[in-house]
């Protein structure tokens, strides 16, 4: 396995987003390279590109890739029309994440101060690239936090995909097993199957056994029966969007795993860079929850799951009150309760782009 | 939809078992015609027939299939031979359900006072039909009294299967549904896909709607936030087998709902007849829970799901404690807590194999 392939799940290169599509592992690893808006927001719709840090390093580029046409470097005016249309579909492309609102943001607004269409793609590339980096240098500090709070916690239940492949870097969630790793504690993972996309079957399994660690997938039906089995010690999700009193939107399934792992008495972290924090959203009860397409749930790899004629529910998240949640493992260290002036205090560190540019 | 087609998903014509094969809903209705213990057995451990209900009854006419060559009817001891051997096979092909035993014992308990061999078989077939009717009657008796119990509840989440393709009825907890149904009450099912063979996905919706039953279908991901949302009025589900003090074994997933629907307060009721209660284990942490291939959670209609070099951890079954189930809705009327008397009391009453027959 080509650790720089791997590394490089959502990179730039010489002009051109190259992403991995990821509706296609574990079968096939195919590189996608992505030259205009309109293909970013179709990767992101698809989920050939997803995981939230992930999505705010495409919506980035995204932006930049709506610059790139003539017209845009030609004129001021035509270049800052250009990247609030491509800010736009870019925002509007998948609801949940904060992520991708957040770097498409941060893009516009150190593109403001531009003087010239040239200057202003020039800014906004540098401000791209910035967030991969930081996006990057995040998810290793994630996993040295993580590192340390979980200290002899061995079997660590995950769901959905918080690695590689959600990431610019190493991950969230996973990046603590990385990091566990690296630094030669033991270290299993328990990898919930993750319906209807099965990213923990598809792409979690295939990342950690490309890594040489141990990972049991289970149907996440099973998650409850292994938790009351004593077969963990931590669960260790991701988020894509935390209010500020520490509700989490995440991947659907993530909810019952926290009710279950209290039951249990199982740590449960919620593990994720600061650019999944939402200064905008009080509460749980704000975030606005993706519905996705009947078909991911009735059909799998071209087989009829569902008769026709029944309905199908398919939200592709769910909201974890703070309650349940034993801490959160950030890129700027783990926020405990009470949450709210944790996380007001994390976020108070962090340069945000201005209010003004909100919409 | 032919409705005595669907009664018949066990049944007993001119001599031979007939069930429907429920590996290839909902895409075909195929029957099988099983005429030996071994094609019973296959039957069984592939559930082309399930449902803890409808194997008991499936294992009761497989004694019967086993007295069938003229060796067994020539002699009684040839007979009595024949039926162990056939009731040991019978038995060992599924370990949790303890309907599977118990129709098995009651098919052999039967036909030990048999003098000669075709008295035998005569009185095994005796004791099988009753069975298969006993069964039928009870589903009609758990239907009657779930419309009691659920009262004004209309929105009931359900898990794996527990309707005409488990029985040889109108089912358990679906026999609660098609009784609101026919009584003219407002029902709609919410039915939880049931990972990793789906029998919610294909074999509930696919009854539901042929029944003209609005059901809507949801990743087994997306249960704690339909409890959560308010979308769930109670929750019912089936048995494997109930312990002396309530413990229930059932479907993979099950435990986790139970959970989930006490933090929301939303009431809890396992479903099925008498003959899932195991009057010889005291409490679920005597249950053997049966362990399925690692294929059922790879494999998926030809396409490979999970990277072959992970592991997978594939029980077909988890254990409920009493504590988190609201009543008991069975064939002998509702049981409430404290459940060990309730049981014990409703056991009372039934007509069990005498225990110098238990192996």
């Amino acid at each position: 396995m080509d650790a720089d392939r791997l590394r490089s799940a959502v990179d730039w290169r010489d002009g051109r987003l190259e992403v991995i599509d990821q509706t296609l592992l574990p079968e096939r690893l195919v590189l996608l390279e992505l030259t205009t808006v309109a293909e970013v927001v179709d990767a992101l719709r698809r989920l050939a590109v997803r995981g939230a840090p992930a999505i705010g390093v495409a919506g980035a580029f995204g932006v930049v890739l709506g610059l790139e046409d003539d017209a845009a470097a030609a004129s001021l005016p035509a270049a800052l029309a250009a990247m609030e249309r491509a800010a736009a579909q870019l925002e509007a492309a998948r609801p949940t994440a904060v992520n991708l609102r957040w770097g498409v943001r941060r893009v516009v607004a150190a593109a403001a101060a531009a003087t010239t269409g040239s200057e202003l793609r020039r800014l906004a590339l540098h401000e791209a690239r910035r967030i991969l980096e930081e996006d990057r240098a995040a998810c290793r500090r994630i996993g040295q936090a993580g590192l340390v709070e979980l200290g002899g916690r061995r079997r660590l239940l995950t769901h959905c995909n918080t690695g590689r492949l959600a990431t610019a870097g190493l991950g969230t969630a996973l990046a603590v097993v990385y990091a566990k790793a690296e630094a030669g504690e033991p270290v299993e993972v328990l990898a919930s199957e993750t319906r209807p996309l099965l990213q923990g079957a598809r792409l979690t399994a295939w990342e950690l056994v490309n890594a040489g660690i141990p990972v049991t997938v289970l149907a996440d039906t099973a998650a409850g029966a292994a938790m009351a089995g004593g077969l963990v010690d931590a669960v260790l999700v991701g988020c894509d969007r935390v209010a500020r009193n520490g509700d989490t939107a995440n991947k659907i399934g993530t909810y019952q795993l926290a009710v279950v792992a209290a039951a249990s008495g199982i740590p449960f972290y919620v593990v994720g860079p600061l650019s999944s924090f939402d200064p905008e959203t009080p509460d749980g009860g704000r975030i606005v929850i993706e519905q996705r397409p009947a078909a991911e749930v009735t059909m799998l790899a071209g087989s009829r799951l569902v008769p026709e004629q029944a309905a199908v529910w398919n939200p592709a998240f769910d909201v974890t009150p703070a309650s349940l949640v034993t801490a959160f493992i950030t890129d700027a260290g783990v926020l405990r309760p009470p949450f709210a002036p944790a996380i007001a205090t994390a976020l108070a560190g962090r340069a945000d782009p201005p209010d003004s540019l909100s919409r």
